[in-house]
């Protein structure tokens, strides 16, 4: 009787064996395949060099809006669509000029445009320059001193956070409140400081929404390099001008589409796990970190898994969000949908910091589903993955959090990222083949487990 | 009695958690101090724009090593001074070229000689090619079938490791043996396969060596793309024939110099911690991550001692050392010094890995010791420097090992150093500030807790 014990005893820890080696096999297959095939690099080349600068319901994202729709049709998946998603339609025509203006010198320095800015006038803006870093120095200073100038924020990303996204949230007010706020005080314009670490010629934009019932003035981003010499200009000639022209334009709302191909599940098809990017990018960018990557990792993972015949018990969808970077229409969209079919979605995961080396995943569901997940860690040691965190999603799944479904965000090294962020630096030169391969092969592993595992 | 030893007891807590408290803030400052100042960074450019190529024994690294010397010289240290290295000297010339001929078609291809290699003769060296992929295929293949060919060493880098260092190691005895292996059965020249794990038109020299007595043939790397392209048509025309040419030549030895910088020890001055890069590279690259960026890395943990005015126990070198890419001349002779004027070396880092993203130490010490230092892995977590790990030390300072002293690396992530190792890839715009500066930081905080807690 004891014997018989011991050897079902042993006869488990056997099996438990043998299914981790199997799991560790089935992971390592994944990284292999990832790291010595290149479609998936080569159509992030292919998106990028034709499809650059695609802005939320521009022709440069209907063009790759077929493309990435094409490259999904001839994946032999079990069903790839389009999700029609309303989006906003801003233009930012020929970018931005600007030059400080001492006397008779002009100095020319690097401007664009902040999406959703109207543009200035055909003969542009030229006015004194009130430097701020934050919102109480503008309330500070008042209507009086800022009436009719030009409001610079300068207040730079903190270099000595080790996280860069949490150093751009701390500086990303600015971009995003900036016009509103300086416009309450009767601001003519505002420049505002690239949200970038780095020092360079490169102005960086990003979304910027006016007060519902405020006037609206035209915004630009001054590189950091442009930020810098302004600044110090300003402290040797406090009424210098400063001009910049632009002719950014909002148009009537367009119909663009979220784009999605699936793997239908084997077990409980009517289940799904959701892994995504999004495809709208930033002019005069290529959208390559931000999120060409995204896209074409969530695409690999589908390929791998067919390349290598694993059959998921759910379905698993990858999806191309539209509109993260203006609206986030699409997301919402899709969560909605969701809604309304009934749709039951298990899990979802989002790749949006960039094609870096995976460093981990952050995640958030409720603590006991969340420790599940956790000893995950224990598969994706052996490449270097161990930051296994609470708390993650992104802008295009947290309405599907939302909504209750355990989201997730593909954690990456981002000392780089805001480099290129937003920026005509974000090329496919930057992506390095390795580090998105690795992210690809990490993503095809943490949904492949989940799913396996019923986490 | 009991109160008194449980107030003991407290104070000791405090002490020790007031202790650490210190020991955080100081290495938070570090950080802050590297993620904040540019002097390092503007200097590593200078280096690259300014001496690029720097082979040791040429005109450009005795320019190099002027400009390092004077750098430390206008940091105030307390001794600064040249140790004389005599070097081998060899010139890569006009580089190579080299086509591919099938009957009338000649199909050009990028090559680079092999640092050490003989170059062919005016009118080059045009032959039938034998591929192989290591010396088994080559010894089995035997004198009949090599003898006045070419011989292609085709292994690539194994891109399915995730340490690519350990993807390196298993292919570079094709570069540094394939000449005198292929000599051995008669061969005319050799040509190797790019170590790399990028797929593009950059070929990546390297050091090679002949056998002692062997004969001497000429020995050229072909970029990966030139490799694939040459075994794909040598499937279909496997008479095609080879042509390159080369006059890279050997020539006397010469004198060169380690470059070293100190910061005399308060306590123990006589000790000394070294903490090292190379300043020799080779053409056509500018030498940035191999190894500017190291040498760079060295001398801005000085900079930052001096700047945040820590006064370390032992004294603190940094050492450029010479001719670590070809005989390894300074490693040595730095060794033999200290030796020789029975120097107490406590210590030892290089920085010889790229300057990435920092992840940890490797450390070669008796285990009692390595213990201790594995125990710092607490101060380095809040950066996610993680890897602390047996074995380590570095071409440069491993002499120094042999003679007792505990040795280390500075470990960083490498997915992308091989893209640029050894080739005209390695400039400085391939150098991220941040990535720089946090290594610069980790090692600074690394040699100061060593120093610090006497390990």
């Amino acid at each position: 009787m004891r014997l018989t014990i011991l050897f079902f005893f042993l006869a488990v820890l056997f099996h438990l064996s043998v299914a981790q080696n199997q799991e560790e096999n089935m992971i390592k297959s994944f990284f292999n395949e990832a790291l010595t095939d290149y479609t998936s690099y080569n159509n992030l080349e292919y998106l990028c060099k034709n499809y650059p600068g695609r802005i939320t319901g521009s022709e440069e994202v209907s063009g790759a809006i077929e493309y990435v729709f094409q490259i999904m049709q001839e994946m032999n998946l079990d069903k790839v669509f389009k999700q029609k998603v309303q989006v906003p339609r801003w233009e930012m025509g020929n970018g931005a000029k600007a030059y400080i203006k001492i006397r008779d010198d002009k100095i020319e320095v690097s401007v664009i445009p902040l999406g959703l800015s109207i543009g200035t006038n055909k003969n542009g803006l030229i006015s004194k320059v009130v430097e701020v870093h934050d919102f109480e120095e503008l309330e500070k200073l008042g209507r009086n001193k800022i009436e009719g100038k030009i409001v610079f924020f300068n207040r730079p990303m903190d270099p000595t956070l080790i996280n860069t996204f949490n150093a751009y949230s701390g500086a990303g007010n600015q971009r995003t409140q900036g016009a509103a706020e300086a416009a309450k005080y009767g601001a003519a314009g505002v420049v505002v400081r690239s949200l970038t670490t780095s020092l360079d010629d490169f102005p960086h934009t990003g979304v910027m929404r006016y007060a519902e019932n405020g006037s609206q003035i035209p915004a630009v981003a001054i590189s950091t390099n442009g930020a810098n010499l302004l600044s110090e200009l300003l402290t040797k000639e406090p009424a210098l001008d400063f001009y910049f022209e632009s002719d950014c334009k909002n148009f009537p709302e367009t119909t663009s589409y979220n784009i999605i191909g699936e793997i239908k599940g084997s077990e409980f098809p009517e289940e799904i796990i959701t892994v995504g990017g999004h495809l709208d990018a930033w002019e005069p960018g290529e959208g390559a970190h931000d999120d060409g990557a995204g896209c074409m990792q969530s695409i690999e993972v589908l390929r791998i898994y067919k390349k290598l015949g694993v059959q998921p018990k759910r379905t698993v969808r990858a999806v191309m969000f539209m509109d993260e970077e203006v609206a986030q229409r699409g997301g919402k969209e899709y969560a909605r949908q969701a809604k309304l079919n009934n749709e039951k979605h298990y899990f979802a995961l989002e790749a949006d910091e960039g094609a870096f080396r995976p460093l981990g995943f952050g995640i958030s569901a409720p603590d006991e589903r969340l420790a599940k997940i956790f000893a995950l860690k224990k598969y994706f040691e052996p490449y270097g993955i161990t930051q296994f965190t609470k708390g993650g999603g992104g802008v295009d799944i947290d309405p599907l959090g939302d909504l209750g479904t355990p989201i997730s965000s593909h954690v990456t090294e981002m000392q780089r990222y805001f480099d290129m962020h937003h920026s005509g630096n974000d090329t496919f030169e930057q992506v390095n083949f390795r580090e998105f391969q690795m992210g690809s092969a990490a993503m095809a592993s943490f949904i492949y487990l989940i799913d396996k595992f019923d986490l």
